[in-house]
């Protein structure tokens, strides 16, 4: 099984509310991560996606993302967030999708402070679009731990 | 049935994830709300409260407070959060209690603003404690619309 595959079982495993939230992985290639999860279970009073929903879809995608490059460089990985702003720019009536990319020099910067210190600290940006429109901006710094 | 005893089931009804979290309305005395959650149901790979959780309880916490304070003014209430900034100063391995504070003059400023405009715009500051030290701060900007 790939450490994408496993991903998922981790999540639901390790973190029980993303099951009754219904998050999965949607897609991966190398550099970005997509994680879904249907409308139904996080609808709020308006019909639309809670904003602790779209929250934690995108805080997840980022610290999935940072899991998943850690794992396959075979490092010990301890990832938690340390402070995160969000901008809730569109309701989002419909499942949703959180994107997070992070480019090869900012891995690169943390390998090359994991080497060096106990600990690398990374923003990473987490988006959520309704029709192609950015709903959800998450701007996240999370803390690598060795 | 006062509102605050509503507001639980609202909350359960209308925001269905906030049943599987198992948020409380833990008390409420008309400027200061408390919402609790239990860790079991929220918690994360470390054993600790996860930070998508802990937001949810915040944001919701600053939520449910204009909620009150509109529906006890007899106020037709729509209340959304904006933007949001949260800062993750301990980990918090108990069960959760997220505290609000609103004083009189910000909530004379929201109903002079809803008067005379179709929204108002208010901060709200929400702190989850372990162990009386702050361990989330969460800063939201809501809007309220008429």
């Amino acid at each position: 099984m790939t450490h994408a595959a496993a991903l998922e079982q981790t999540l639901h495993r390790d973190i029980p509310i993303t099951r009754e939230m219904g998050i999965r992985v949607a897609a991966y290639d190398s550099n970005q991560l997509r994680l879904s999860a249907p409308l139904s279970p996080n609808v709020n009073d308006k019909g639309t996606a809670f904003g602790g929903s779209l929250y934690s879809l995108a805080v997840l995608c980022g610290w999935s993302l940072l899991h998943l490059k850690l794992k396959e460089a075979g490092l010990p990985h301890n990832v938690v967030i340390h402070e995160a702003n969000v901008r809730y720019l569109l309701p989002v009536s419909q499942d949703m999708t959180a994107e997070c990319r992070i480019d090869d020099e900012a891995l690169a910067q943390m390998f090359a402070a994991l080497e060096n210190h106990d600990r690398a600290r990374l923003p990473l940006d987490v988006v959520i679009r309704q029709n192609e429109h950015p709903a959800l901006a998450f701007s996240g710094r999370y803390v690598v731990l060795k």
